[in-house]
Parts: structure tokens; C-alpha cells; sequence
């Protein structure tokens, strides 16, 4: 008598699924979907990433992102620096219905799942602690010149917190302040200033710092001609340009454009 | 000249922050957050899950969903079946400010890196071959009734595919059908004919199945005594109760009242 | 050629329909609608309003909220002062599908355009100069607590308002203060000073005022006997009783309850 | 004791304004705010509308439009027909912060008050028997493309319904049909049947049709040079022009440009 009733059980509970609530994004807008590492600076610490910039670390999450890109045509090109990365959806992308949850979901998903499951290939001496987190948000944004403004924010910001850790982490590493010390004698100091220390104290020219510091990476996707097979083939590069310049807009004018 | 913009050029385009949406979600009410394998059939197929039901995969759920519980106070409970778990969040929670993609992509993040970091710990014999993905959703419910029943609902839906699962297997691993003719002989059948199907033709009877499969696992807290320090702990424990029956609720009636 | 062309032209363009957002409001809560007078200080002046309380005004905003309750069975109450109102709609509302813009703008559509309508059944004297515009929102309520709250509050600021707005136009017109002397006079009062400026100065016990000043109006249904027919009738009441007070909510415990 | 305790219940009950949610617009999206008359078959039978147009009631639609733009700058222009009336908020419009509540219930408010003000002034014959009721509703579109084929799916619509209409109306006013007889007669037919029987029986050139019943009325800002002064001026003109041609976007190249 019991077992008979599951099937009625469950239509008579089926009535909450009607409290879900429809998240569809607005059509014919650029997605950005932006996940960063929560509590980082306490995972960067427990598993000993060198300061101010790990190599490896910043290989991770640009191998994390690739899987993404490999993953989701729709993603048209990432931006990613420190623990964080954004994906940038095609304006016409129609995964999914565009249902925001879904969407934001199974990207951070699979970003989080990759970073554990490819911690071994870049950091093979430490072994990985504990499971990371990452976050999420989606937003939306309508026009072309906006989603390149947004980019180049994200840009400004590695340049910004990479000149600032750089003098930091030289003055406590090198020049033996520290860290109270340091960030008191950086405070009010601009741009110039930093660059003063970091050449006259320490010998250390930042234009030479590698770009991937200073300008975090992009994973672009492009055509390339087979030779063998004549055939286009689309590949995933990345890249560490200075979107800040309309050079690098210029050079990738296709970037943008719709799938023909 | 170039270096001393940055700043500059930042703050002209932080604009885009204002494209960012509220996504706080209305206070008192239940936050249910359901996270769900994507492409488990193949998953689990690449990966030798046991048919119907794999001991080692709903363990490695439990465990991963156990320390989402662990780690975030303001879940009260989760319900597992499957490849999907729904964590339940109290009504006066206020995590994150109860913003929906933070809420949702914190726990979905911290499910899904969990999960490939313990893989070995349940899978000793079974490497991971690829890191799965789980998308996630946000429902809220106003009453309490709302969400007892929205459990009732998940629960009715293991004992349907529980018994029908169970049902085909049998068939196809005792009985020797191909997948197409079990799935034919249990078209348009109820509970009771696949209930006499298993006990009849394969002396099984489904009441006796573990409760794991047929009822999933609802992770709660409780308080216990500590006898030595006369302290109360907080503890979560894996039970697999009858959410259908009243009992459940009036010998867990605390469950769901506000903490005092 | 051209004309044929319409039914095409038409579905050409169609697709902007699914840049439609659905906003379905969440089952199973309280649903508020407020309406609030655009610029109202500026109209009252226009049409010689009395000060602090135009009768007129306030039974021409009673009549067009009853207008709506008239119309919308789904409204259970409503509650206004001054140039607001209040409607309460049931939790199991489910007119236009709860769709929140039509619930909103229909509501607030049939109350402009009532209030031009019936202007000259209230204010014979005064002839409407312009037509007035009303702005809304929508609130929902998960809990009876709240819902009560709500109403609570609103009720509250009643009771603030009207004894600063009798006291400030008593110190004007009674006692030649200008306005800027009667706002200084009043800065940093409590309830007791400006209870005992109208009595000692002004020989005004407070209490004395009528109630629709000091509480507002409460719109209601209520079930009555028809003597005759012996069938029982709904009809709409105003009453203006202390929904502060717990006997209010005792004496109308019906109130909230779902319809039987 | 008891007034004194109003400000600490005002803010005991404050809570539930947190409960209110955040409705802003994306920003640098066309807003349309539509407008639409509810159950205007029956208003337009109370009200002896001739039919299929009635040049009275086109007329007050399009005053109560004009006096929207004229309130509100941020409307750059407005079409309508029938009982139906989109207005189109400029990509950059900050008006109410883009609250959406906000920005749906003050145009819809000021449309349905202005219309019953204004009735008197159309219909001097024909006395107001009730206020009647628009509904509104909001939709976003990104790009200039999206807005305009939204305006030319309206006025799509507007060539389709107006033929029927005058079809079905010729047929039973002049031919002499029952509206059943009339509507069975249209059904199945496409345009150049419509313009068929309109020509051979009824002798109607359908493109002799007054524009402002086959197009609809567009609102538009211009600007004048005011001979005397010499300077700009902005003026609301309504036209009835082909919006489906691509000569009308050109002559009016400007009118979705960004303010300068």
C-alpha cells in the first residue's frame, strides 16, 4: 500500500518546482562571467606560492581556463590574472537558454573541478592541502565599447596591484623591512615613486618584469591554416598584450565580431 | 607617461562596475541550493560506477556535501540522491548578505573541488579520469510546509527511479535482457508489478534493499552531549529516514525551528 | 508587393518579443502593492488642500482604493494616508499569473484613473487643475508576522506625520508662526512636547483629533448576513481602528486566513 | 505612554523595508515602456467608438502621449495605435535612478489620469461612464537595431490588424454581413484578398486609408529654429510615416543619436 503511492507522493509535492524562478539573460548582450579564488591569500600562504607572483600558480589557472575554453565554444576569450578570470560569452550565445544560474554554475564548476584535478602537473612538489573555492558572478554587457572597457579595467587592475606587490615584496624579501614597514613606506607613494624604489634601491627595471605579471593573460581563440590538410583549424593561444592599447583592439578587430 | 595613467585609466573604466545587478534574495524565506552532475550517465560510465547504485559515488556525495555542511553554519541540512544534493538554508541566514550567485557559486565551488579531492578516498582502485562538472540552482520557500515538501518531493523521486533502476539492472544484469528489451517489459508497468517482477523472477525483495538507495541520505546537525566536559557539540550525521512519514518531522520537530 | 509583405515584415521583426523578461512573483507570499503621490506637495497646494488634513482628499483616495478592492477580489485589504495606499494581496493570489508589472501597473492604472474620474464627487468646489500622478512598487511578504509588520509600520508613520503635521500647522495658522519659525520650534521634540505645545498653547488635546487623521484608513472585507435573503454578502468597510494594537488583530483574526 | 512609543514602533516594524528589492535597469539599453488598454473591446462598445477607427479616441491616445513627452525628457519618442502605446526611453536615461517600478507606474500613471482629464476635450458628444485601465510593461533592447525592428514590428502590426479590421467592418457595415458571416469570409485570406474585396465590392482603395489608421501616430522630438530669436527650439511633433521603409531612418538619422 505504502510503495503504490511514490508516483502520487511525488505529484502531490511536484508543486514547489512552479517556485523556481526564470533567470533568462537579456538577449543580444555580452556575458561576462568573472570567478575569483575565495580566501586566497590564505591559500597562497598554506601552499607556498612565491611572493609577489607563482609561476605556477598563475600556469594553473590559465591551464583551468584553456579547459573551460576547449569546453564552451560560446566563450569566446578569457582574461585572468591573480586568482581570478573572466570569461567573455559571445553576445548571441544561446547555451543553456541563456538561464543565468546554468550558465554561471557550470563554468565555476568546471573551473574548480579542473584546478584540483590539474594541481599535480604544475605544482609537483607541493602537495595540494585542501580544496579551493571559487566565486561567481554574471554581468551583462549591452554594447562593444563596454565589454572592451571592461577589459581594459581588469587590465588596469593587474598593473596597479603588480606594481604595488612588486615594490612590496622587494622591499620586505630584498630589502629586509618588514611588512608593516613596507606598506607604511609605500603608502601615498604613485606609480613613478614605486618605479624610483624598485630601480634605485634594487636595481630592478619593471618594464623587464615578464608580462604575464604585469599584464595577466588572455586566452584568444584563433585560425590557423593547416598546411598539411589546407584545412582552418581553430586553436586556443594565449597571449599577455596590453589591451590598454588600441593597437592590440586593432590587431584582433575579428575578436568581437559575430560568427560568420 | 605611460606607467603613471594606469590609476587614470582605471577609474575611467570602472564604470562597468555599474552593469553589476543585485541579486539579493527576499529575507525569511528557505534558500534551497540543488547542485546536479552534468553528464553523469557517461561519467559514471567512464568511470565503472555499479549498477543501479554505486556505494563508493554516493559516499563520495555524502562526504563532499558533508563538508559543505561542515564549513557553512548557516546550512541546516542537505538531502542526497544520485548525482544531485539540495542544501537547505535557514531562513534568517544572512551569508553574503544573501546574494543569490555568491551563495550559489561559493557552495557549488566548494562542492565540486571537493568532490575531485577526495575521489581517491572512496575510488582507491578507480582513477579520476577527467574532473566532473555540477551545475546548481537557487530555489526559496516562504513556509515551512513549502519545504518539507520540497524534500518529500526529492524523496519520492529516489524510491521512483530507485525501484525502476533496480528493476532494469536486474533485468538486464540477472535476467539477461538487453537494455531495450528491460526497458520494454517495464513500459507502462506500476510499483507493484516491478515489485513483483524483482521478487517473483529474481527472489529479491525491494523492501530489503539498503535504505541508501532507496531513501537517499539526509545530513543533519545534532546536539550532543559531551559527557566528560558536560558541553553540548554540534554534530552532522548521515541518516536515511522516511522523510514521507510524519514521524520523521515530529521526531526531528527542532529541525526546523529558528536557533534559540 | 509592399502590402503583402506585412505578415513577413512582421515575423521578421517578432523576435524582439523574447527580449521580454519574465518577472512571475514568488508563490506563497504577501503580496503589497504601495501607490505614493508624485509631487503631492506641490498638488495640494494647487487645489487649496486644507492644512495638515484635507477631508476631501482623504475620502477621494479611500473611494478610488475602493474603487480597487471593488474590482480585484485578489486585494484582501488595503491601508492609506495621506497620498499613499496600500494593498494587500493574498498569498495564493494568482491573478495575471502573478506576473508583477501587470499586477503593479493594473492597480495602479485603475487608481489614477479613478481619482481624475470621481475628483469632482469629493471636491465640487475646487476644480481639478491637472491630472495627478501616482508612482508604485511592489513588496513581498513571506510570513503573517510580516505582512502585520508591514502594516504596522505604516500605521506608525500615521501617527508621527499627523502629530507633527497638526502641531507645525497649528504653530502657523493659529499661532503666526511662519513656517521656518514653526520648524525650528518643533526641531527635537518628542511625542510629549508636541502633545503638550497643543494643549498648553493651543487648548488642542491631541486625542480629540479624528481618527482618520491620526491612523489613516483601513480598507476590509467583511462578510455580512443578508437578513432577508439569509445568504451572506461580502462588502467592503473602512474603518480606522489601531492595527498597533493586538485586539485589532484578534477581533479580524480572519483577516489573513485563506479563503475557505 | 502610549504616543510617546510611535518613533520606537515605527522602527521596530522598520525591517520590512529591507524586504523591498532592487529593480534597476541595465544601463545602456533602449527602454520601452508600453502601454496597453485592458478589456478596451468593451470600453470602446460603452463608449459608441466608431468603428474600425475612431479618430476621437486615436486623438486622446495620442494628447496623453504628448503630455508624457512633454513631462519627461528622457522619452526621445513614442508610437501608438489602437489602445496601445510604446514609449522609448533614451540608452543613456538616469531618471529615477532606472528604478524599473518606478519609471513603468509614473509614465502609466500620467498616461491613465492625463486620458481621463483630457476625455472631455475629444469627446464632447460622448460622456466618460467609468475610468478605464491601462496595463505597462518594460522590455530592454541593446542595440539600435533591436529598437528600431522593434518600432517596425509595432507598426507591422498595426498594417495587419487595420486591414482586417477595416475589412471585417466594410464587410458587416456596408455589406451587410453578421460578424460571424464577416469573420468567416476573412478567414484564410491573405492581404491582396483583403484589398480585393475592399476594391471590387465595396469600391475602398485600401491605400487611399487615412495614414494615421494604416501607421499609426509617431512622436518625435524636433528641433526649430525660431526665426525671431534665432534660437533652437525642441517641438513633440506626431507624424504618420512609413517606419518599415529604410527613407524614414535615414531622414531621421539623428534620432537615436546620444544627445551632444
Amino acid at each position: 500500500g505504502y510503495i503504490k503511492s511514490f508516483k502520487m507522493a511525488k505529484s502531490t509535492f511536484e508543486y514547489v518546482k512552479t517556485f523556481e524562478q526564470d533567470d533568462t539573460l537579456l538577449p543580444n548582450t555580452w556575458i561576462v562571467v568573472r570567478l575569483d579564488g575565495k580566501c586566497f591569500h590564505k591559500f597562497s600562504e598554506d601552499h607556498n606560492f612565491k611572493k609577489p607572483n607563482d609561476i605556477r600558480a598563475l600556469k594553473l589557472m590559465n591551464y583551468a581556463a584553456f579547459k573551460v575554453l576547449h569546453e564552451f565554444n560560446d566563450v569566446l576569450m578569457a582574461f585572468g590574472q591573480s586568482d581570478e578570470y573572466s570569461f567573455i560569452l559571445r553576445k548571441t550565445c544561446f547555451l543553456y537558454k541563456r538561464r543565468a544560474a546554468k550558465l554561471l554554475t557550470t563554468l565555476n564548476s568546471k573551473f574548480s573541478s579542473t584546478y584540483v584535478f590539474y594541481w599535480n602537473k604544475f605544482f609537483d612538489q607541493e602537495p595540494l592541502k585542501y580544496p579551493p573555492t571559487f566565486d561567481g558572478r554574471i554581468v551583462l554587457y549591452p554594447s562593444d565599447e563596454n565589454i572592451i572597457d571592461y577589459l581594459k579595467w581588469r587590465q588596469a587592475d593587474v598593473h596597479i596591484n603588480n606594481l604595488y606587490n612588486t615594490s612590496f615584496w622587494t622591499l620586505v624579501l630584498q630589502g629586509g623591512l618588514t611588512p608593516a614597514q613596507a606598506e607604511k613606506r609605500l603608502c601615498g607613494t604613485v606609480s613613478a615613486d614605486k618605479n624610483e624604489i624598485l630601480y634605485k634601491e634594487f636595481n630592478i627595471n619593471y618594464n623587464n618584469e615578464p608580462n604575464i605579471f604585469k599584464r595577466g593573460t588572455v586566452l584568444m581563440r584563433k585560425s590557423l591554416l593547416n598546411e598539411s590538410s589546407k584545412k582552418l583549424m581553430s586553436i586556443i593561444v594565449d597571449v599577455h598584450d596590453d589591451m590598454l592599447k588600441d593597437t592590440f583592439w586593432k590587431e584582433n578587430s575579428n575578436l568581437l565580431l559575430p560568427k560568420s
